[in-house]
């Protein structure tokens, strides 16, 4: 009987304890991978839009790249067919198919931005250093490959600098032929872009090691002193310009 | 200065053609590769929507296996949380992130049954004898798989009988240890279910029989006979029962 009693309080305990274990950094890992999927599925979505479209107007497709301001602009009415168009003329009903599909794509659209407004104000409440110094991208991204803010807080900065470039090291640990990668997801980042290739490595190490002490301070609810850490990457990024 | 004027007239010709070869199976095939991925979409964003809310109400997410009427639940207001979840307490805003994406799922749910409506609808009108035998998902697949309602028609019924198994044929031809396959997107058709697993190859060979029958008919605007080819693959399907 009285073991009963100590099963039904140890479940309630646990229950109790997974309440409280949500932090906004697990809410942060849920919309940042939202957000690519979101992209995914614009993507396929849009590559049939453009195909179904073209045996409408095909000139029209071909003229525009992006697939946000496309599917904009075939909404707005402003695909004006050209005089000697190849596109056939499809009736109002066919041409309605194709418009639901451009309005959802353009919902797709608009969801993405908001959902990547909210990583925003979450980043900024839980995050704020790291968020200085990687933009909500890349850092949501940090979080999300490390499985939540406690944990990248306690990866050495070494770590920091390959997540998300798990299948190279492995490649290179098994295979000692291959090159060690770099860096990972922080090839994203601006900073890398502006120094030369061959001190892309160093950046990537300067960038891992800032990240790893702002994402201290974060879990520390620390001061913010993530103006002072970019400032400090921004300065090296120029000494490893040549 | 002719050929300059040949070569115009030449392009004008063939952009003419151009013009007229969009028929109504074009159309079919990019409607019904629409709804394919617009079920791969709504899988991909459900499956997140679930993981997401399961930080909220974990137990309610279990408890509903299909992802329309998941969807449906949540927003209708109607996923009280039990007194003991296991889940956290989430803000407004935290909440309204969740729902703002399953409300971009309901619209993709909306947007496949449209989609699906007009496949229909297209298909009343090309190819009434093939969505006789076939409904409308296989036999605007055949379609999609055969290029176009023409090429379909000029298909003996044994390639019929094995569209979309290509990869297994192959395997087959390759490797003669692999047996042929026996059907290929006719696997979906409900018929084939009902006969016993040893018939089953004659009962797709049936199937295909009578769609190319009808693909002729259709193709060549003869007048309906799909209910009467229905009817003899249907009397086929309770001689194979057994």
């Amino acid at each position: 009987m009285d073991l009963q009693k100590l099963r039904t309080k140890a479940i309630e305990v646990v229950k109790e304890k997974l309440r409280h274990s949500v932090k906004a950094d697990l809410l942060i890992v849920q919309a940042i991978s939202n957000t690519e999927e979101l992209d995914k599925s614009i993507n396929l979505l849009s590559e049939r839009l453009r195909e179904w479209y073209e045996l409408y107007n095909p000139e029209f497709s071909k003229a525009i790249e992006s697939h946000e301001r496309f599917v904009n602009e075939i909404l707005s009415g402003k695909d004006l067919k050209v005089n000697d168009s190849m596109g056939s003329a499809l009736s109002q009903k066919d041409m309605d198919a194709i418009l639901e599909l451009a309005r959802q794509i353009k919902g797709l659209f608009a969801l993405k931005n908001k959902e990547t407004d909210y990583v925003e104000s979450l980043m900024d409440k839980e995050c704020p250093n790291v968020k200085a110094i990687t933009g909500v991208s890349i850092g949501a991204k940090l979080i999300s490959l490390a499985g939540s803010l406690e944990r990248l807080s306690q990866f050495p900065a070494s770590t920091i600098q390959l997540l998300g470039a798990e299948k190279a090291l492995f490649r290179h640990l098994r295979n000692k032929r291959n090159l060690p990668p770099k860096f990972g997801i922080l090839h994203e980042h601006p900073l890398l872009g502006k120094v030369s290739s061959k001190n892309k490595g160093k950046m990537a190490r300067t960038l891992a090691d800032k990240i790893s002490i702002a994402a201290k301070v974060d879990i520390f609810k620390g001061k913010f002193v993530g103006d002072m850490l970019l400032q400090q990457v921004e300065k090296k990024a120029q000494e490893l310009k040549r």
